[in-house]
C-alpha cells in the first residue's frame, strides 16, 4: 500500500534553506491547545497516525480538571499536576472522551498497581514534534514517548535498583471498560481494550483496540493484575480476596476484567533504559503485532524518533513563512502540525481495518482515513486538505466514499469506524461537492453524488438527516420535528443541499441543480424580519416561543440552535450571503449587524457556527478593513503560543485551519464554492509548495509589504496585475503563482 | 494419541448376552447423587469428558438451594426448580463451587438476557449415561444433551415462532467473572471464560477456559449483550446508559466483560430443531475448534449420542453383575458410571494442555488427566482403577509424574492444572507405591520414588508437607505448627511415609524402607491411653487443651482434625492396624471401640476419614459378620436407587468406588499394601473382565450363594480351595478366577 506520500529528497532540501534550529518542525509546540480545552494534548504522534503516546494526567482528584468529575475529552490537561502514565491510543481535539487508553507507567521500588498511588508530580517537560518526555518526580525516571505511524514508542530511564512498568488496562479516558491482557513472553504483552461511547452515545457499539508491546529488556519478573468487582451474597464471605486485587505472578494465559493490567519488573545494577514499543490495531492483535515489527522492528527509539521528526517537518514544510515573530511562527506551524492529527490513518500495515457497521473486516491499497468531524471539518479544513495536501484529501473522500459503500450511507461523525451521530446536517455532502469542485476529480463523483442525494432525499430511515420529510415540505425543521436545534438543522441542511446543487450543476444535471438550489435557501423562512435573527418555527408556521437570541451559547441545549445562539447562526448562510444582505435590509444594515454581534460579546470564536463572520465584512466595499482588523484581533485575542493559546477546542484541526488560513491572508468563506476572500497576511512571505501532481504551478507566494498593527490592505497584486474585489477563484488562485499585498496605514 | 481403550466388538458382545433392555448402559442413573450434596450432576458426559452439559438450576431466589446464598458446589440440585441454562464444563463430587461456566439456554419469544427472568421450571427430566433431556415449562421447548470427549452438544426442539439461543458468559457457578466473546458468522461463536478460584483459593491463579460453538441453523438475527459495572462519578450523569444492559445487534468483534453473553434469534415457520456443538479447551480457542471439529463434526446429536453411550456401555461392561434388584443393578452401574467421570481428560486432541504452574502449553501423545481430588481417591479410588482399568490407572500415574516434571512437586489436589493445596497429607506417594505395588510397573518409578521422597524429605518451601521439620523431629505435628487438622495431618504423613516405605522395600532400598517405616507410626505419640483416642500435642508435648472428642464434625474446624472429629480418625491408621489394636488393648478393645463407634452415632459415612472403619472388624477373628453387617447396613442405609442416593458428596468417585467394592464382597483395606478383605457381595454372581494386557487371567469371578439379610459368609472359596482368613493378596485375587461365598443365617 501506498505511505504518505514524501517529496524527493532534493525537493525536500530545497524547501529549506535555513539552519538546524529553525527547520518548520522545530516550530512546533504541542503545549498548544492543551489548556482552555483546546483538547490536544502534547503526546508524541506520527503524522495522521492511528498510535500516538500522550502523558495522562486527567485521573485523581490532585488534579485540577479530573476526567470523572465533569464531561472532559482529553488526557492530558496542562494545568493539572498528577500523571498516572501514557496513554498509546488518542484523540486530539475533540468534544467527547474515548480512547485514551493502553497506558504505560513506569515506577521504581515496590509494586504498586492503583493509579491513585503510584501515580506522580512531574516536572520538565518537552513536547516536540514527535516527542515528549518528562521527569517523573516521585521516581527519578526520565520517561520518553516518540511513535511512528501505528506504534507508540516509550524511553524509560530508570535510576539503579527495584523498578517496574505497567500496563494499566483499566484506567482510560474513556468510560468504556473491559480488557484482555496476556504476557506472551518475558519481552512481550498482548491484549485488548474496549474503547467506544463517544459522547456517551450508542454503548451498543463499543469496540475494541488491540495491542502488542515489546521490551527491550526482558522483565525479571512479570505478572498481571486484577480487581474484580466486588462479589455479593452469603457465599462471599469465604472469599477473603473478595474485591481486592491480585497480583497473578508469572501467569502466561489470557486475562479479561475491567480492571486490569500487566507488570515488568527489574532490579538494574545501575542506571538503565528500558525501550517499550506498543503497536495498535483496530483489527486484531496479529495486525498489531505486523505493525510493530514493519514499522519498528529492531528500531531504536532515536531512530524511530528522527523517522517521524523528518515525516513532519516534510508535511510542515510544504509551506514556508517568513517574517512575523517567533510567535507568530509557532503559532502558525503548531496549527499546521494539528490538522495533520486527524483524519488519521486507520488501517493496519497490511491493508486491513474494521468496516463502518458491517462488522467486517475490510482491505485497502490506500490509505483508510478515521476520525472525521465533517460538521467541523466541512467548512475550511478540507479545503485546506485540497490546497496543500490533495493526495491525502482525495484519500479521505475515498475512504468517506468506502463507508457509503460498507454502510449504505455517508459518514456523519465517523470514528474508528462507529457512526457516531453527533451534530446535525449532511457535511459529507459539502465535502465531496467541495473537494470535486476545487478541481480533484479524480474519485467515483457518480457514486458520491448518488451517495449524497440518497442522504438528501430518502424520507424513511434515513440516518443522516432526520426529519427530512418537514424539510423538505415547509423548507424547515420545525419545533416539533426534532428536540432541539432546528434552526441549526435546517441551515445545515440548506449549506448541504447548496453543496448538492454546486456538483449537480458541474455534472450537468439541471432539474437537480434547480431543486437543491431552491432548497439552499428554504432557511429565508425563518428570518424574523422584526429580529433580523432566523428563529425557530412551529409546526403551524408560528414563531415559537419563548425566544431568546442569546439562549444556547455555550452548549446549553435550545429549540432552535446547535452549540450556539441565535446571533452566532443567523450569519451562518455561505451559500447566501447575498441573499442575507438582502435579507438585513442592505449591505449597511448587515455591516452594523456584524459590528453589533463583534462588539457586543456575541461573536463566538471557539465554535464553528461563527467562524467565517469576520470575513463577511469583504462582503460590504470599503469595508473590508473590518474583516482585516477582525481577524487580526481574533488571532491577538485567541491564538497564542501557550498552552491556551487555541480560542477552545481545536475540532480536530478545524481551528487551527482557520489560523493558518487567516495568517496567509486567504480564507475559503464558502464551503462547495472554491473561492476564496482576502485579509491581510500575518507574514511577510508565505510560500505554498503545490503539489505538481495536481497542480500546474509548484508554489503560490503570498506576500505583503506590511501586514502590522494598524495597516490595512489597499492594494492586491496577483500575478503582476491589480486584482479587483477581496475575492479570488480557485483557478485564478492556483494559477497566481503571487499574489501581493500592498498595505497602507488608515482607518 | 491414544483414545480410551476398547475392548474389541467381540469380547464386548461376549461381556453381554441380556436384551436390549439390560445394558450396563441403561442401569446408569445419573440422578443418583444429585440431592443431599452429592454434588454430582445429571447432565450429559462421555466417559473422563472434559466437557459435559448439565442443567444449571442453583441461581436464583426461587430455588430452594441458590449458589450466593451458600457454599454450594454443584450446577444443579434435584430438589430445586428455576433452570437458568445448560453449563458445558462441570465438576461432579467436588466439594467446593468451580465452572459450572459457558451457559446455553434456549428461550422464545422476546430476547430476555437476564437469567432470573429467562429462567424457567421444567418437567420431564431424562438422565442417562451421555444423555440429559427435559421440557423447560415456559418456553414448552424439549432441551436434549450430550458430549464427546470434548464438546457438549445440545439440541433444543422449538415451537414455531420467535426463538432465542442465548450463550450466557455472565452466569456461572464459579466465583470467578470475566470473559470473552466473539460471533463469527451466523453459526458460530467463540470465546472464552475466567474459572478457578476453587474451594476460594488462589484467585491469583484464575485462569480461562476456551470455547467455540456451532449451531446447525444459522441465526436470522445475532448480537452480543453486555451489563458493564456502574459507573460512578460526576460524568455518569451523562451516560444515560450507566449500568444497563446493552444489545450489541450484529456485532462481530471481541467483546469483553464481567456480565456478557451472545443470542442467536430465529423466527420459525414451524417446530424446528436446533443443535449446537461446543467445543471447549484450556489452551486456545483454536483447540476449542478443533476438538469440536475433530470429535462431532458434521456429526448429527443423535450420532453423538449413540458414540458416547457406546463408549459407556463399553466401560461399564468391564463388571457383570448377576442376581440382586434392579436398584442394586442401578446402584451398582451408576457408582461405576461415577468412577469414570474424574479424573478427566484435559489435553486437547492435538495433544496439548496446560501445564502445571509453568504457564507453558505442554504436548503429550497420552492422555493427561486433570482432577486429582488425592486426599479422597487414595483410599479406595486408584485401587479400583488398578483392578478394572491398568490403562488408566497408567496413564493418570503418568500424569501425575508429569505435573512433577513441571512443577517440581507432585499434585496434591489438582485441578485443571492449578494445585489448589486443598486438605491435608501427601495422598500422590500413596497413589504411586500402590500401583506400583500392584503390579502395574509400567511407569518411571525412579523418578516417582525420588517426587515422593522430595515431598517427604524437603524441609524448606516446602507446599505439600507443611511443618514437616516438626513432624520430622517429633513424630507429629504440634499445636503451633499449623492452626488446625494437625493430628489429621499427622496420620496423613505416616500414610505416605508407609506407602514410601512398602516401594522402598520392593526397591531394594532397605536404609529408606527402615526410616519411612518407623516415620509411619509415629502417629502412636498422639494416642492418648486414658482417652484412647489420638489427640493434638502442644509443641512441648503436652496434651493440647480442650479436647473434645466430638467436635470437627460437619467440617467444623478444630485443632486436632480435618472434616472429622477424634472418633472419626483414631483408626485411620490402615498402615498399622495391628499396632492401633495393641493401642487399645487388644482384639477386644479394639472391636468394642467400633461397636461403641458405629453404635453412638460417630461413624461419618459421608466422608473418607472412617471410610475403612466397618471392614475392620475383619481384623479381629470371629467378629468378621460385623463387618458384613455393617457394610449391608451402610449400603442399605446411605446407597439409594434417588437422587439422594449418595452419602455425601460423592468426592469424584470415591463414595462410589467404596459402593462398588462393598457390592462386590472386596475391599483394599491399606492403601499401597495390595491387599484385600472380604465382605459378603450384594451379588449372586459378579465377573470382573480383567485386562488381559496386564493380568494373566482375563477375568474374576466372584460369587455367593446368599449374600441376604441376616446370612453370613462362613466359608469362602479361591479357585476351589477353602481360603483361610478375610485377606488376601493383590497376586493371588488376581490369579483366583473364581472366588465363591458360601453364606449361612446366623448371628
Amino acid at each position: 500500500m501506498k505511505t504518505l506520500k514524501i517529496l524527493s529528497v532534493s525537493l525536500l532540501m530545497s524547501l529549506y534553506t535555513g539552519t538546524a534550529q529553525e527547520k518548520p518542525v522545530d516550530y512546533v509546540n504541542p503545549f498548544i491547545g492543551t489548556s482552555n480545552f483546546g483538547a490536544t494534548n502534547p503526546g508524541a504522534i506520527a503524522p495522521r497516525g492511528m498510535a500516538s503516546v500522550s502523558p495522562f494526567n486527567v485521573a485523581g482528584k490532585q488534579n485540577v480538571l479530573e476526567k470523572d468529575s465533569r464531561w472532559l475529552s482529553n488526557p492530558y490537561v496542562h494545568e493539572n499536576s498528577f500523571l498516572t502514565g501514557f496513554t498509546h491510543v488518542n484523540l486530539s481535539g475533540v468534544g467527547c472522551p474515548d480512547l485514551g487508553v493502553i497506558i504505560t507507567m513506569p515506577t521504581t521500588g515496590d509494586l504498586e498497581t492503583d493509579h491513585l498511588k503510584y501515580g506522580t508530580t512531574y516536572t520538565d517537560e518537552v513536547a516536540k514534534a514527535g516527542y515528549y518526555s518528562v521527569n517523573l518526580s516521585e521516581y527519578n525516571v526520565r520517561a520518553e514517548a516518540t511513535a511512528s505511524t501505528r506504534t507508540g514508542v516509550t524511553r524509560y530511564s530508570f535510576p539503579a535498583g527495584k523498578s517496574n512498568i505497567l500496563l494499566n488496562l483499566g484506567l482510560g479516558l474513556t468510560n468504556e471498560q473491559g480488557a484482555m491482557v496476556k504476557v506472551v513472553s518475558p519481552t512481550e504483552i498482548e491484549g485488548m481494550r474496549t474503547v467506544g461511547s463517544f459522547c456517551y452515545n450508542s454503548p451498543e457499539h463499543a469496540y475494541p483496540v488491540y495491542f502488542v508491546a515489546k521490551f527491550s529488556i526482558p522483565a525479571e519478573e512479570f505478572g498481571i493484575w486484577k480487581k474484580p468487582a466486588t462479589y455479593e451474597g452469603v457465599e462471599a464471605q469465604w472469599m477473603t480476596y473478595n474485591g481486592k486485587t491480585r497480583m497473578m505472578k508469572d501467569f502466561t494465559r489470557e486475562v479479561v476484567g475491567d480492571s486490569i493490567g500487566a507488570y515488568f519488573r527489574y532490579d538494574f545494577k545501575k542506571p538503565t533504559q528500558v525501550e517499550v514499543q506498543i503497536g495498535v490495531s483496530y483489527v486484531s492483535i496479529d495486525n498489531a503485532r505486523k505493525n510493530l515489527e514493519k514499522e519498528t522492528g529492531g528500531l531504536s527509539f532515536d531512530v524511530v524518533y528522527e523517522k517521524t521528526k523528518n515525516a513532519w517537518n516534510e508535511q510542515l514544510s510544504r509551506i514556508e513563512v517568513e517574517g512575523g515573530t517567533e510567535d507568530d511562527k509557532t503559532i502558525f506551524y503548531t496549527a499546521l502540525y494539528h490538522t495533520l492529527i486527524h483524519p488519521n490513518i486507520f488501517n493496519d500495515i497490511n491493508g486491513e481495518y474494521p468496516e463502518i457497521a458491517t462488522g467486517k473486516i475490510g482491505k485497502t491499497d490506500k490509505r483508510r482515513f478515521t476520525v472525521f468531524s465533517l460538521w467541523d471539518t466541512y467548512r475550511n479544513y478540507h479545503q485546506f486538505m485540497s490546497l496543500l495536501y490533495p493526495d491525502q484529501q482525495l484519500e479521505m473522500v475515498k475512504s468517506m466514499l468506502d463507508m457509503y459503500d460498507e454502510n449504505g450511507w455517508l459518514p456523519k461523525w465517523e470514528l474508528n469506524s462507529t457512526e457516531t451521530f453527533t451534530m446535525v446536517g449532511d457535511p459529507a455532502s459539502v465535502v465531496l461537492a467541495d473537494t470535486y469542485l476545487w478541481g480533484l476529480t479524480g474519485f467515483d463523483i457518480e457514486k458520491a453524488y448518488e451517495a449524497m442525494k440518497k442522504g438528501a432525499t430518502q424520507l424513511e430511515d434515513n440516518p443522516i438527516r432526520p426529519a427530512l420529510d418537514d424539510y423538505i415540505r415547509d423548507g424547515y425543521v420545525n419545533s416539533e420535528s426534532l428536540p432541539d436545534g432546528v434552526v441549526s438543522t435546517t441551515q445545515e441542511y440548506n449549506i448541504a443541499d447548496y453543496a448538492i446543487a454546486r456538483l449537480a450543476k458541474a455534472l450537468g444535471k439541471k432539474e437537480d441543480y434547480q431543486l437543491f438550489s431552491k432548497r439552499s435557501l428554504s432557511y429565508r423562512k425563518l428570518f424574523d424580519k422584526k429580529l433580523k435573527l432566523l428563529r425557530p418555527r412551529n409546526p403551524d408556521g408560528s414563531w415559537y416561543e419563548p425566544f431568546d437570541p442569546v439562549k444556547g451559547a455555550n452548549f446549553e441545549k435550545n429549540m432552535g440552535f446547535i452549540e450556539g445562539n441565535a446571533w452566532q447562526y443567523v450569519f451562518m448562510v455561505p451559500q447566501d450571503i447575498e441573499g442575507m444582505i438582502k435579507l438585513m435590509g442592505g449591505r449597511k444594515n448587515f455591516e452594523t449587524r456584524l459590528d453589533y454581534i463583534f462588539d457586543n460579546g456575541h461573536y463566538d470564536m471557539a465554535n464553528e457556527p461563527d467562524i467565517a463572520y469576520p470575513f463577511l465584512y469583504n462582503y460590504v466595499k470599503g469595508s473590508e478593513w473590518k474583516a482585516q482588523k477582525r481577524v487580526r484581533e481574533l488571532l491577538d485575542t485567541y491564538y497564542k503560543n501557550a498552552p491556551d493559546g487555541l480560542p477552545g477546542n481545536d475540532d480536530t484541526g478545524t481551528m487551527s485551519a482557520w489560523a493558518i488560513y487567516a495568517m496567509m491572508g486567504i480564507y475559503p468563506v464558502t464551503p462547495a464554492n472554491p473561492e476564496y476572500t482576502f485579509v491581510a497576511p500575518r507574514f511577510s512571505k508565505v510560500t505554498i509548495h503545490l503539489d505538481t501532481d495536481y497542480y500546474a504551478k509548484d508554489k503560490l507566494i503570498i506576500t505583503s509589504d506590511n501586514p502590522g498593527e494598524g495597516r490595512y490592505i489597499d492594494k492586491i497584486i496577483v500575478n503582476g496585475k491589480e486584482h479587483q474585489g477581496y475575492f479570488i477563484s480557485d483557478k485564478k488562485l492556483l494559477s497566481a503563482g503571487e499574489i501581493l499585498f500592498h498595505s497602507s496605514k488608515k482607518h
